[in-house]
């Protein structure tokens, strides 16, 4: 066993694992839309299939929601055992008006390989496949134990895999969670993020009348909804960007001074961001707060969309009988998410209008995370990334949440090692997800560098 | 030329009239959307067709959008000549999944007939065509001179028509125009509207970052436009309904003690009105005034839609680049609507976020109108009125705004005489619109009569 034979087997086979991840990108796999639970199938099967056609003994895990799909190669004797976790469930495709290609037809231009799904998260997944087949099909041996978990449902609130964690802490144990789900800080700067916001995603339904109703002849009288919905939402977060829902920010605890000041040294220019990622008149966000720091260690609250009434080209004078407002909020530590949704509740209940019933419903939630930093793990993970990228890894945080590692940190004890190959501008759940190519294949090989130093130790 | 005769025809014939009509509700003439710009033109050559068949000169004139309908008949010499006004033109029929029966599969039910435009507007429209067939297929006399003006914008801004009466003041002289596009008071309550209020229907577009970001990824920094309206909303209404635009009331002009005393005697119960027709759990609106008096005589503002961001099931943690608020306002004598539009403007302009550019844009305006009540116009309408449905008339106003009205009124100087059929329950806008046929058959009888008491004087 070599990771050297595995490093270059990875190398002659890029053009192979290219068109490998493209077939699994063809599958449209929307967690969220019901018409495509036969996509979650066909993309579950696909992966076990892959796995198994490696040596690696896998199984497909039903539960109430899309499968979950297991694997595990356990010949390493006394080596550290690596649980493994990716996503095969992607984001939906609208606005599908402003993708300059097919959203599941893969694409490469100018090194990076569009589709949605490429970055989120079905390359990265792919990163470990083909690290372990870069392994087994040079020397059939792994230099540690893997245990795999690649689930459909991280887009759509994790439910299945959540409750197959909790109810197999021992088929599970493992010594750390190594996530492929995360990003790069910029192009070629590899980035460890040892810290992830959490989430409470809620959907707020208003009712007025028991069906719609003409503006004219009602208009006066009649509860709108949507008028309704627009005092709740100003109401929650004031026009800086400040959260004024009471005691939303009372367990706010900010990383160490230190940290903060490690943050100022980074490569991160405000203009530039705003100009290449952002693209508005100016950045927003809580006063006296860095960018970064808004993004890494302070909560948020946004609004994704507003269902109801009259949503086409043009005028119609409806006064909906209902609307609803998706409001997230991101979480940092030590904010608890049920105590979040309780605030937020509270607060909604608050902002109502008179003759309008309210329904606060919760769709997922995930809470905050703080990774160990000064370990073995992360060690061996930093090590691989700059014999990879030659250049040092930047220990950063990520706004988004990822709550299999709260999950992990729960449930099974585990630290969770996240190394991820994503780019700031991949446009994740937005038009034209992209993937750069030479992420994809420094994936790969930092995966088997990973490894090969945890084997070796 | 009798008009006993004419109305023993229009009683023998309901079934075939019923029948045509149906004809005409089948083709999905919704102006707004593009897609059917087709369905326009076939509509309106069915008019035109149906109008040639009776012996009136009929013509289809283009414009700058869909077409108007234009005919004569005008062999009553020292009659009064009538202007006739209604619209082919039918609303969208979303949410579709909430219609009983396809909006554009006709169905009787109960003694109503439903489908999108039964009584909004093509039912009311055929009881005129249908009273001409009455009287020329007896008698080959009207009574009266006619001139019939069909309008398809009447949903969509009413540009064409607009653009003709301007230009055309000569060949659309007459006496006074007759529109059918209003409602009964109650069943069995006929009502002869003599005020309405007029409208502005805009839509605010905000536009943030270049693209849709990932509320993880951006969440803190990126400027939300859907929060952003959210406060807009909020600060142009109050929560009771009380208007907040700085000068939004100051031309209001309230009806006389008398009018708003008569309307206390009206059969107006509020419990009964919240129940059968609001179906909320309790009506709203600006403190102070009656319900009646809140959708006859005082201004509202309503919120219809808000596109933008995901508005699917489920979750998506998308901020949306762009998001529009359709936003109208029901305006009642003497606001005038460019003016109240810059102040809404303004307004809007004031209330606006960080980071977010605001474009205000106005959809469609209409004037309120008051039409004087003491004429022989009304006076014949009342008689034929009480003659069909054996109960007085109430001089009421309408909430809805029927911009024609006001343009008769200042590019032709004509009074109106609104009689109409619908009733305050026929889902105007709204999934399962209904005309029922008392009405409709009532109608006819109406129209024949009316017409005949002024060919008498």
């Amino acid at each position: 066993m070599s990771t050297n034979d595995a490093l270059v087997y990875a190398r002659d086979h890029r053009d192979a694992f290219l068109e490998d991840l493209k077939e699994l990108l063809r599958i449209p796999s929307i967690s969220t839309l019901p018409e495509h639970s036969g996509d979650m199938i066909t993309a579950a099967r696909r992966l076990c299939e892959r796995l198994r056609s490696l040596g690696v003994t896998a199984e497909i895990i039903e539960g109430d929601g899309h499968p979950v799909v297991y694997g595990e190669w356990l010949k390493a004797e006394e080596t550290p055992t690596i649980l493994l976790y990716g996503h095969y469930d992607v984001q939906p495709v609208d606005p599908i008006e402003l993708w300059t290609t097919p959203p599941f037809e893969p694409t490469v231009r100018d090194g990076n390989l569009y589709a949605r799904g490429a970055a989120d998260d079905k390359g990265q997944v792919m990163t470990m496949v083909d690290a372990v087949e870069s392994y087994l099909r040079t020397s059939s041996r792994l230099p540690v134990n893997l245990k795999f978990l690649f689930e459909g449902e991280e887009e759509a609130g994790g439910a299945v895999v959540e409750a197959y964690v909790r109810a197999h802490p021992d088929r599970l144990r493992a010594d750390v969670a190594q996530v492929a789900d995360s990003g790069m800080f910029a192009r070629g700067i590899p980035m460890l993020e040892t810290g992830l916001r959490g989430n409470v995603y809620t959907e707020v339904y208003a009712r007025g009348a028991a069906q719609d109703l003409h503006s004219g002849l009602y208009g006066g009288v009649a509860p709108n909804p949507l008028n309704a919905l627009g005092h709740i939402i100003a109401g929650l977060k004031d026009r800086e960007g400040r959260i004024t829902i009471p005691g939303f920010y009372d367990d706010v605890q900010m990383p160490e001074a230190d940290v903060l000041r490690s943050w100022q040294d980074l490569p991160f220019d405000e203009a530039t961001f705003l100009r290449d990622e952002v693209g508005a008149s100016q950045l927003t966000g809580e006063p006296g707060y860095t960018p970064l720091e808004r993004i890494w260690a302070r909560p948020t609250l946004d609004v994704h969309g507003i269902p109801g009434g009259f949503t086409g080209k043009g005028a119609k004078t409806v006064i909906p009988g209902e609307a609803s407002a998706k409001i997230s909020m991101r979480l940092v530590p030590n904010q608890n998410p049920d105590k979040i949704f309780e605030l937020f509740k509270s607060r909604v209940l608050e902002l109502g209008s008179p003759g309008i019933q309210l329904d606060v419903q919760q769709h997922s939630a995930g809470r905050p995370v703080v990774v160990a930093s000064d370990s073995r793990w992360i060690r061996a993970a930093r090590q691989a990334l700059r014999d990879t990228f030659s250049h040092d890894a930047v220990l950063g945080r990520s706004g988004g949440s990822i709550p299999i590692v709260a999950l992990f940190a729960e449930a099974l004890r585990l630290d969770t090692v996240l190394m991820g190959w994503g780019l700031p501008d991949d446009n994740l759940h937005a038009p034209n997800e992209k993937l750069t190519l030479d992420n994809f294949y420094g994936g790969i090989d930092s995966t088997i560098r990973f490894w090969g130093n945890l084997g070796k130790e």
